[in-house]
């Protein structure tokens, strides 16, 4: 199976550097970028006036959760959670469930994102719904033990069915991860628990740390420590560790998470409507730490728009530290393309022959990214999900000119709205 | 001329509330919102899985500035002025500024605004394209005379020259409005006269005030008081003043607009790209003070959309307050409508029987923007300009499914991309 992508802007390399060019794509990787590649291919795509981009990495959320998205919103965290997601999530079957990982994965191929690394429940069902959609998925089981021992012995055993099943799918794309929720929800034998499964089976773990300052004061409360200083003594961090949010961290966190090479999520979107705080991006990266982004579920962003995202994150940082060079557009986008494919150890995120062919055409023949003075500024600044027409994972494609083929749109949204009706 | 929108859901009245409806429109005005309406119309138009929603009121821009897009992002201010847009905008003709006029208004149409308050320069080449594109317009030269009493008289004879341009067009959408830029790049001897002159011939007012740190402690220490206690001491302020940002008020300059009656612009997005700061929004609005939102222009937005204006509000005030509930969705919907069209004295912003029929038409057939749990939140938190299928200003069509139909999108993009080619 070959792929041949004509006259298109690409986003080229490491450097980001827009070139006109021609990319050829065989089996599941870039292999040729040219201008006027001459060889034969299976399906050849115009992309006149289009950019060709990498694909996005959506580095943390919850994607079933797009069945709550304006339910409750513009509220207290604890309001939100007591009166209006949990009681819902309690009646969540295993269908439920697939169904809102049917909204979340149609979402995100339509808005150009590649791969995701995502935490709720019945993952099982989310990774058949991962496996049909085309899309990479890292999924993790979110683990809650409240310190209670009994629970954990059955959130260990639900993360262990998960992976088996997962494994079983003999998937590259669908991928299991270890997810403890929190450190302020997992009893410190879980978290010790899981870094011992990890390490015996190869696989990542995500976890939410320092979120937000209530979370990070009852932290140190109960042990004395921040959550970061807490994981990093029971020896749980390392390079295969993503933790989501980190926006209450000190120097000592960030000199912490320097050290063991573990990546931070960052999600300005939820953590601006969920008035969370504002995480200290550009410490984090002087620090050498790397920094990817995400948009968390659906209920708290409301969507999953990487595009979107990338402008919220380079905005918030600016307004913060009423500095305008923060944050710039390369480095956002690295953020939402490259650093996600490191974290999850993908030879992606970059348009350059032998990368994996995970990359997204964008139509910038529209007014609002024209005229076409600086690429990589339009998609962090102007664009969203919408220009986005077509999407290509693996070397396969799943959205051509803003057909999803891989997923029936009609179909997935008509069960939306019978599932969420069935939940009020 | 009748237009009669059918089936669908519709956000209706002052309160915003959805309800499935069929909308009338007879002339320039909505007549009727009932289910089943069974009058003929010239145009019927099927929304069926659409949303009905006011049109946007851009109360903050510079319209032609779209053709500077991207050409300088992450930089200090004055960096930013002096380097890259000043140079480029001392080259731009008439002609040049008319294509940056007709970039803004399709840019506009396609993200269903269908007002906009303007300061530029050229502004009878916008006052033109206005026209012809079918929006409101309300278009003020932007005044500048440093102090300097030559270059004043100057100023105000090109204002009154573009007043009567615009007066001379005789349409009921273009409408002049006086432009001085800010009270430090005025004289008070300019600010002074153009009260006189809004006086003598009704115009609305519109200036930049207390946008930056900078600019409020250099008025602060030439004047001994804050640019709104100024403006207020020499009778400059009223009903018919609308300020654009007013980021750095105190309490008492909240207590001045309150009193008099201003309208205040809201900027998020151009607030945090430029890090000027944050704006006391809340205590705006507990003041009783009208705030309105808008874009700024595109060099440093880096668009017109206004639905992702709303959601920057939303975001940056939750945040930064550390509340989730500041600046809800339905407050925020109002500012980007309602509240606009009523600091531009516009019986509009409203669907309702009587009211202007300015109206946009989005698709809600999209999987970011289901299940429909709460559409006005879905507006504000998850739709973008893209959604925007038919915009309707004054009761006529500006596009219909996309397809813009007053002006032609494929031409103003290559005139664009022309016109920035010889500016470099």
């Amino acid at each position: 199976m070959s792929i041949l992508i004509r006259n298109g802007h690409v986003i080229y390399g490491e450097g980001l550097k827009p070139v006109r060019a021609d990319v050829l794509i065989e089996g599941n990787r870039i292999v040729k970028v040219a201008r006027g590649i001459n060889e034969e291919a299976d399906t050849v795509i115009d992309a006149t006036g289009r950019v060709v981009s990498p694909g996005f990495v959506n580095l943390h959320t919850h994607s079933p959760m797009g069945l709550f998205r304006g339910l409750a919103d513009d509220l207290p965290l604890m309001e939100w959670l007591e009166k209006h997601i949990w009681p819902r999530e309690a009646k969540l079957t295993r269908e439920h469930t697939k169904v809102g990982a049917y909204l979340g994965a149609l979402e995100m191929i339509k808005a150009g994102t590649v791969a995701f690394l995502d935490m709720y429940f019945n993952m099982d069902a989310v990774a058949e719904v991962t496996l049909e959609s085309g899309l990479r998925g890292y999924l993790g089981y979110g683990m809650i033990d409240l310190g209670d021992p009994e629970r954990m012995e059955k959130e260990i055993k639900e993360a262990l069915r998960t992976m088996d099943f997962i494994d079983g799918l003999g998937s590259d794309r669908v991928n299991f991860v270890f997810g403890p929720h929190a450190p302020y929800t997992c009893s410190i034998a879980l978290l010790r628990e899981v870094r011992k499964l990890a390490n015996e089976h190869g696989k990542m773990i995500t976890i939410h740390v320092s979120e937000t300052m209530a979370e990070t004061g009852q932290i140190t409360e109960r042990y004395g420590k921040s959550p970061v200083v807490l994981l990093d003594d029971i020896g749980f961090l390392g390079r295969d560790v993503i933790i989501a949010h980190g926006v209450w961290l000190d120097s000592r966190d960030i000199q912490i998470l320097a050290r063991n090479g573990v990546t931070v999520a960052h999600n300005p979107g939820s953590n601006m409507k969920l008035a969370s705080g504002v995480m200290p991006v550009q410490k984090l990266l002087n620090a050498g730490v790397n920094v990817g982004l995400g948009t968390d579920g659906a209920a708290s962003n409301n969507n999953l728009d990487m595009l979107e995202e990338m402008k919220l994150a380079a905005l918030l940082h600016k307004v913060h530290n009423l500095d305008p060079t923060v944050a710039d557009a390369k480095t956002v986008f690295k953020m939402a393309t490259v650093n996600g494919a490191k974290a999850l150890r993908l030879n992606a995120g970059v348009i350059k022959e032998d990368y994996l062919a995970d990359l997204a055409i964008i139509n910038f023949n529209r007014p609002h990214l024209r005229p076409l003075n600086n690429m990589v500024s339009h998609l962090v600044y102007s664009a969203n999900g919408n220009d986005v027409e077509t999407t290509i994972v693996d070397g396969k494609i799943l959205m051509l000119d803003g057909e999803v083929l891989t997923l029936s749109e009609e179909k997935i949204i008509d069960m939306a709205e019978k599932t969420i009706g069935g939940l009020g």
